[in-house]
């Protein structure tokens, strides 16, 4: 026999991975509510005409398609499957498939919205966490079924829901623990003006993805590649000392501003930054902004600001990415819909709170009690407790068969609980409770009263 | 351009219907973890090998089947490629499928149980709420993409599970509004004993799929089945004094027991509805939980307890299912574990609390309080007040552009939002809030401490 196993590239997520994961879409979710984004679910399975042509010809490779025997059967003439038996013999599926797995929970969204656009009231803040899906080959860190947890507001042009974002993160990434992130902030605009200031003669795409790799090839590694496309020295020079990476704030905005002088499409991005800075009280914001003007982020997609969230030195890249898009619903027939949206990694996130041991202490140990017992009759009696426990809204299972109790300790600290409860002739006639703290390997004997509200602390 | 859709079969979940599943999950979860069950979530891709063979005939032919293209190109030789293009130029998919989709959360489960079983500790309780998928033809009430949410126990033959399982169907329900609704009890072994009272000379699967219609074609269709397979009608008579729904409760056990005599099966059966029943206060249930000896749901699978939900009168079928099981894990090579659990259909309790519209007053509008505003200055005071509500957990959202007061009503009512405040010259200087009501129509004037409470109602 075949042994089981998940495929390759998905994870089973276990009671102690689950808390930890849960933890972590609960804190983001909460703050996601707070801001007034409200829940949308769209289906894993998509016709593969909304996928396609939606992330370049790579991600087409990439998408997981999908095909039921039922609409096979309908689908293959006689002829061609007698044909086909040939070639694979009792092992072929042929025909074209028409469902797709969902690739990122964007175009599903959009697909929404324009089907949806006359029963919507716009504009439209909605979040949502569901599963991705990528045939991609599995390495560290890279999955074929991850989770994607989107926030987006879509059908109004305001800076304020930019602000917001702003706010989000910063709530969002203190809460998780993250005081030392970075959330990076930065303008197509001045992408553009770069280009215009600098005379580049190719195109603002391939500007922006050298760009993009200063984090790993560095200041000289960029100089380089650009001279080799021509571009001079001195205009490098010029480049560096624009796209200092700096704190968010109106000193700083009119200091960039400055610098570009009147280079129309820095005023762009310099109004739009000032507008969005009206919103946003800084010293509230409990998580360092700040304004880095190579920020990129597949440009070809956002229109506006642009945003990327960092957690410095820890060996892992950006934990959340996002901006405005100006023509998101365009590829469905919406034209002039124009949105602006984050994305956490939640792999990410996980990744760095579990290498830095930043998980809240409550999430060490399984709230549920354990109730033990001698016989029968305490066992009976055990039942009675975790009804009154159960009544009070503490998680509680009596130890479910007659065995010896250091078997049932043994199970009590293998589940992780943090309490467990003896039931003895003793305990029965002075109607208290032996309540032992696993943890802390500490005894007591409390009443019922007394015991809820241990374990409810 | 094609109108965007979402796939046959499947299901966009807006906001408002996201609030009412929302809140069917999270009343039925928060059960599942007083009663110690921790979260599992497997995979929505399983090997192909771990799903074929479980679900039967039928079954096998509604897994939806998975490919990437990327697994392809390596799979064809190219002269075999050359032959396919030949018939089915451009648009032909060869090669084995080696994953499917999730079809049920129980197979995936034992899965999990026996690959990871040295790292679990038995019993194990575990709740899962996961979509699953299935390439059914679409109809009412019938959908390709569905929720499951389980609550299963393995490792352990204590009937105390069963009894937590009763408790947890009595809480659910009555916490969802479905007082109403009715629990039905069989064991296995009644079954078996029935058919070796009436000396029924066929399998007990086929008298048992002739019983499970009794809800359909009545007592005379089932009879009129049976004296057909050559039951005599005396028999028939036997039965139905035998099989009537009796509530859970000794009395009707011992009852049950006299009438079956020393028929050994019934005494298995008996005996442990009488643990069962020890681990039970009767009086504590919510819901009506009743002995229905009629009851088979598949009974190969089942091999003690049976479990079904119901709500009478709603038209809809069975709303929740279960039963033990003594060998899940078999066909994945771990022999000898027993488990129990129980599944509820998430789609079918939504249908009936809609159509009887039992949802709670709160689901019925839109917690966020949206701030309306006349002008540049009072939208920066009003991103203020959604800054201090948010502080204390007040979702709220400023209207994000400058537009008629009107609209931003309109936008506030068409969002299903309970309460609009409005900022205006005079709530600046008087550092109050104007707060509408929007369902009772009222407006007053409160601090910012008195709308707070107010909203946190």
């Amino acid at each position: 026999m075949q042994k089981p196993a998940n495929p390759q590239g998905t994870r089973d997520f276990g009671p102690k991975v689950m808390r930890k994961r849960t933890y972590i879409l609960d804190t983001i979710k909460k703050i996601f509510i707070k801001y007034g984004f409200e829940h949308l679910e769209t289906p894993a399975l998509e016709k593969l005409d909304t996928l396609e042509g939606k992330y370049g010809e790579e991600g087409d490779k990439l998408l997981y398609k999908i095909r039921s025997n039922r609409a096979l059967l309908n689908e293959i003439d006689g002829e061609k499957a007698d044909k086909l038996n040939d070639i694979f013999p009792n092992k072929w599926i042929p025909g074209d498939s028409k469902l797709g797995l969902r690739y990122d929970l964007t175009v599903p969204f959009a697909r929404f919205v324009v089907q949806h656009r006359n029963d919507l009231t716009f504009p439209f803040r909605r979040y949502q966490i569901q599963p991705v899906w990528r045939a991609d080959r599995p390495q560290k860190g890279r999955f074929r079924e991850f989770t994607q947890c989107d926030a987006d507001c879509i059908g109004s042009r305001s800076l304020i829901h930019e602000a917001d974002l702003v706010k989000i993160y910063s709530e969002a990434l203190f809460n998780l623990g993250l005081e030392n992130a970075v959330v990076k902030l930065n303008h197509r605009k001045f992408l553009e003006a770069l280009v215009d200031e600098l005379n580049l003669d190719f195109p603002v795409e391939r500007f922006t993805s050298t760009l993009d790799k200063l984090d790993k090839i560095g200041e000289e590694g960029v100089s380089k590649e650009l001279v080799k496309n021509g571009v001079s020295k001195e205009k490098c020079k010029l480049l560096f000392s624009l796209i200092d990476s700096v704190s968010l704030n109106s000193e700083n905005i009119t200091q960039i501003a400055e610098s570009f002088g009147d280079n129309p499409y820095a005023k762009e991005a310099v109004d739009e930054l000032e507008e969005l800075l009206s919103f946003i009280e800084v010293s509230d914001l409990k998580i360092d902004v700040q304004l880095d003007l190579s920020l990129a982020r597949g440009l070809d997609y956002y229109t506006g600001c642009i945003f990327e969230a960092i957690v410095p030195d820890s060996g892992i890249g950006s934990i959340s990415g996002g901006g405005r898009y100006d023509n998101l619903t365009g590829v469905f027939g919406l034209k002039d819909v124009s949105g602006v949206g984050i994305s956490f990694g939640v792999d990410r996130i996980y990744e760095i709170l579990e290498s830095q041991n930043k998980w809240p202490q409550n999430l060490q140990t399984s709230s549920t009690v354990v109730i033990c017992h001698f016989d029968k009759k305490s066992m009976l009696y055990a039942n009675n407790v975790a009804f009154k426990l159960r009544l009070n809204n503490v998680p509680a299972i009596v130890y479910p068969d007659s065995k010896k109790i250091n078997k049932q300790f043994d199970f009590a600290n293998k589940t992780g609980a943090r309490f467990a409860v003896v039931i003895g002739e003793s305990e029965i006639k002075s109607k208290t409770l032996s309540v032992k703290d696993l943890v802390r390997g500490t005894q007591e004997s409390l009443t019922m009263d007394e015991a809820i509200k241990r374990f409810n602390l």
